[in-house]
């Protein structure tokens, strides 16, 4: 049987409905306690055109700017599993990828989604979403319950790309501050990022260095960087850093301070952000230990969650993105996408 | 822009053509060279369904049959690289899969390949038969020229299933013999296969027991199996094993004793044959030096291949397939897919 072929347009009627960003959060939520309670399997990752890979692209200028990220994995014992392509980065004109639903029952590819990488956007600024919403609910949030808005003073973002846009539009579902201080390398791509955000009602503060987004109690770091950025500034505040950028062996966001002060790590997947994510440049003296997701989830659940993740003063999140998150979005798009094709 | 969706209605177009045989095996020679000299990148392999993943599927008895593999990889500096899915094995009732063929230039999906794995099936067919040609010509086949083929008594077939047969199509462009000696698991699959091969014709004779294929010059082995199959018996003549099932951990098809008795141990990717491919039973104190397919071929060019290699009284080769395969067999059927579109 041919797959069905969905096109972003066809994606677009799923992600713009007011319950999109609220199912994902609690997929995406249940899907990291499943992984950890061994229910997920994620292969290695594939990474074309990063180290140790050799660049892509027919330039040498372009090297190590593109890359593409093969991530594959199922939930035991459910009807799919999940191959996603995600590809993107400079001389490419623009991201792109798939997302390709097979049958564990028929081992057949049912459904293509031709989501150009925003069905990865969604995934990953669900998680940092997620974890800004447990965060602010000091880790004591109702399970199951979907929660209300909390609010804070101001989002620090690192960062004015696409990521820099959805962090935003799945912090507007938990939260509600609507206030960014954002700071890019780019002035153009700033005042770009200034006018899309404001437009959609955020109050936007530029600031000049990444060091002013020190007073921010949420900082979100999304650029490709391959040097630390972010200096560490000390804070009377309980603070939390959410590192999205790094994701892949050379790239960092953080000034390795940061580890010194931070009180609580918790990564999406352990060895992974030691690998590839922004936890790859903790020092190797440093003992604090590197807590799953899906066991600060878990333990949340059953209210057994430890005081140190409580209390902690400074929290820093390493996201380095998992098939965790692309079985759940997958399906989910999947399934409404052929129940509005069934009922049109 | 959407990319081009072949079908296997397609695919049948250009896999049937008289030269597509002949440019295959020159072009999976050519890529194995490239490979050895660095000019190919193959991402480490996720292999779904299979150790150390946990089973595919609804139902646990169908535990580790059903597999999907997804290999991906690049030439350096040419036009594409190419991602492949390939899937099958009990209870999914056949084999599928797809070659997705992307730009390196702008990094988007060009083309899907709806194969259903067959392109799968004749990549891994040609290695064999590219093995078998330039053993029979003692390794010292002017590497550009394309040989004229030449003969054996038979060909001892281990298992009946899709490579079995692929196996023989291929060997059809480099071998005259048109005689098999087949041994397989089930009546009636032997039978369904000895019916075929005859169809096309093969004289196939079919044996009771795996050991009388030993008396054959060139066995091949494709089974699925996770035990030895084939035993070692002494034979005076010069003989080639070709070991094709053998691609995950935990799969085996010959008795751990060929090991001792072979005189060159060559494999399409060394380090991967020992983890995933027959090679993984090579007995520890066994020290056999295991020879990349890639360096045969470069020092057939070279004129400087080993004595102990041309002169073998026995070889064991092992595939576990690899990239280098898929990227060769996608593109070549893009680009002449391409061209019949244009021209039709």
């Amino acid at each position: 049987m041919a797959p069905h072929v969905y096109t972003l347009k066809d994606i677009y009627q799923v992600t713009a409905t007011p319950e999109f960003k609220k199912n994902l959060l609690q997929g995406i939520k249940d899907g990291f306690v499943a992984f950890h309670q061994g229910q997920f399997y994620a292969a290695p990752i594939q990474t074309l055109g990063a180290p140790p890979a050799p660049p892509l692209g027919l330039t040498t200028d372009a090297a190590y700017a593109a890359q593409t990220c093969v991530k594959s994995g199922y939930f035991l014992g459910r009807d799919y599993y999940v191959i996603k392509v995600a590809s993107g980065g400079a001389p490419w004109p623009r991201n792109s990828g798939s997302m390709q639903v097979y049958s564990q029952t028929t081992g057949e590819l049912e459904a293509l989604l031709l989501d150009e990488g925003i069905l990865t956007e969604w995934r990953t600024a669900a998680v940092g979403a997620l974890v800004v919403q447990q965060w602010m609910h000091g880790w004591k949030l109702q399970f199951a319950s979907s929660s209300p808005p909390t609010t804070v003073s101001c989002i620090g973002m690192l960062g004015t790309g696409i990521q820099a846009r959805y962090q935003l539009y799945m912090m507007e579902q938990v939260l509600e501050c609507r206030t960014v201080r954002v700071w890019g390398r780019t002035p153009h791509h700033v005042q770009q990022y200034q006018q899309d955000m404001e437009q959609r009602g955020w109050q936007v503060q530029v600031v000049s260095t990444p060091e002013e987004l020190n007073d921010c109690p949420v900082i979100v770091t999304t650029t490709n960087a391959r040097t630390s950025l972010l200096p560490y500034r000390p804070s009377r505040s309980r603070r939390l850093v959410v590192c999205i950028g790094a994701d892949a062996p050379g790239k960092q966001e953080l000034d390795p301070e940061w580890f010194t002060h931070a009180d609580t790590l918790i990564s999406d997947v352990v060895t992974q952000s030691q690998e590839r994510g922004e936890f790859q440049h903790v020092p190797q003296q440093e003992c604090t230990e590197i807590v799953a997701l899906g066991a600060v989830l878990q333990d949340t659940k059953e209210e057994r969650l430890s005081e140190t993740t409580v209390s902690a003063q400074l929290t820093l999140f390493d996201s380095s993105g998992t098939a965790v998150q692309d079985c759940v979005v997958a399906e989910m798009v999947y399934q409404s996408l052929r129940q509005c094709h069934q009922s049109s």
